[in-house]
């Protein structure tokens, strides 16, 4: 059981009660971003001191916007800590007199060397050695979050984020289980299919954003979109037929109702074979506290449907998830 | 020419000056949600008082920020004024204590019967009646952000907003003329395509949004998506091969290089004839400011393209534009 917060967190906390933080600027680009978002809404339904904004790396840079300033916290993340776009963020931000955080799972790249403070973190599926959820990017990120509401806003959900998220890889790996049969089916139903795309809204809204564009149009050259739960009324829905594939996500925060109602309409006027929908609703999170169910769901549906991403691609021409035309394979762009 | 602010407006920035604004929401759905995006740029770039969010209409009222309170202006936009979660958004926002201005065609409909303050705009194509682009939804948001500016940072942009208004709807009349011949061969190298994305990053990312999903998606029924520029890089880049069709969007802020990035890759590993660049460059902006330059190209780009949506449909078995399945066809929904 987790009771305390990590040392490089916690030293990073201890920096930030000598300086006033008034706005968070949570910077990354690509999956690394992905996570920023969930951390957003938890700011955004928490925080009476701080306003916060998201932003793809090099739109930081080059937006510059004028918060960024000596009351800016700015928590930046990459896994390898060499997207040349977020390293370049941190140093502009510190040239602005931001007080800059850096999530990698390395802490001597380059991105580590950019920022004042190094949080560490780990990946699954990165390095083949199992890791437990609390210390992956989404978990990290939010200890550093409840941490500094605290200081902010005199709220401490720290000890209970903290036993939730011992309780995360049990629920984590009951959901592998429950899943399994599912993804073997819609894997078989998908594996032809030119567009998937993924939907969701509120804290899960950054996992289908990460699925829709590093697994479906990275990994496996499938055209996707994330499209957000309510603004899919707004003009997506309309390519909705039949034959249409959808990932919907169904999670447990104030949103709910948002993913519910898209849910609804695709199960109406498309073919139930053709929308995988996974409900948290479904899942045994057991241990994990009502106030983070909302927050921790996105893992655990991103972490499961990478055992769809494998299916899928198993049975489609490209078999290979980890083959490139570009990333990492060219340089000059 | 333009000399004055619409007196709605005046009205509206008249009674902020006996509120104290610290934070701004963009609150709306679909197209009208995708002008709030160059509104919150044209905000981070110009004030140093002011922090703001852009938030889909029903996403604002279930995440219920708890920086919304008597502090928060809450801007609000639909075209028909019935968009039912911009309406309950209206509502909510006015419950919590917040300011609200309504931004709406119809000064009866149930948006402006649900906010405090209306303001009017124009639409082109909506009416079949000509309109002067300085009156339509970007126009006015931007009027009102300048006016609001003057009061929180005492940046008076207002007088230069005017009169590059003023200019703005002789630029989009050339534009027009500069792209018939390019439509004309674009919509004919695309009319087969199942798949088309828009690219842009900065104040351009709200025009690609609303094409990909309000047109591509909506009333043409083709896949799309609106990939930010730098993000293109970090997934989706992946999906790039030479039959790939892109829109891209090259203006005049401080995010070009982003854009600029982004078209040369779509150049070099995809098919010139399948990527159909609008360069802000090629336009004549004759007597725009430059300070406004980048706010105002997206109006210009996205008023062009609808030429090449009409141009797209004919060629394509859907030729109506204004066909839907969903959209008022059906209601209970």
């Amino acid at each position: 059981m987790k009771t305390e917060l990590n040392p490089d967190i916690k030293t990073a906390l201890e920096a930030l009660t000598k300086r006033e933080v008034r706005h968070v600027f949570l910077v990354a680009c690509g999956g690394s971003l992905s996570i920023m978002h969930p951390g957003k809404y938890f700011l955004d339904r928490h925080s009476a001191a701080l306003t916060s904004d998201v932003y793809n790396g090099d739109e930081f840079v080059a937006r510059n916007p004028r918060k960024l300033d000596d009351k800016a916290l700015v928590i930046l993340c990459s896994q390898t800590g060499t997207t040349k776009e977020t390293v370049r963020a941190a140093r502009h931000a510190r040239e602005k007199g931001a007080i800059t955080i850096a999530m990698t799972l390395d802490g001597q790249s380059p991105l580590a060397g950019a920022a004042e403070h190094v949080v560490a973190y780990k990946a699954p599926y990165t390095t083949g050695v199992p890791i437990d959820a609390a210390d992956s990017n989404y978990g990290v990120l939010y200890m550093i979050l409840a941490g500094l509401l605290t200081q902010t806003d005199r709220i401490d959900l720290t000890a209970t984020l903290l036993s939730s998220l011992s309780h995360l890889q049990p629920a984590i790996d009951k959901a592998h289980a429950r899943y399994a049969e599912t993804f073997d089916a819609y894997a078989e139903q998908f594996k032809g299919a030119p567009v998937i795309y993924t939907m969701a809204s509120g804290a899960n809204y950054g996992a289908a954003y990460s699925f829709a564009i590093c697994v479906f149009m990275e990994m496996l050259w499938i055209n996707s979109q994330a499209i957000h739960a309510d603004e899919f009324f707004h003009g997506p829905f309309e390519v909705v037929d039949k034959n249409a594939k959808f990932v919907s996500l169904i999670g447990l925060d104030e949103t709910r109702r948002l993913e519910e109602r898209g849910r609804d309409f695709l199960h109406r006027f498309g073919s139930s074979e053709n929308i995988l929908t996974l409900d948290a609703r479904d899942l045994d999170l057991t241990g994990i506290d009502d106030r983070f169910k909302g927050y921790l769901v996105p893992l655990i549906f991103f972490d499961a449907l990478w055992k769809f991403a494998y299916k899928l691609a198993a049975k489609r021409d490209k078999v290979m998830l980890e083959d490139r035309r570009y990333m990492k394979k060219i340089s000059d762009y």
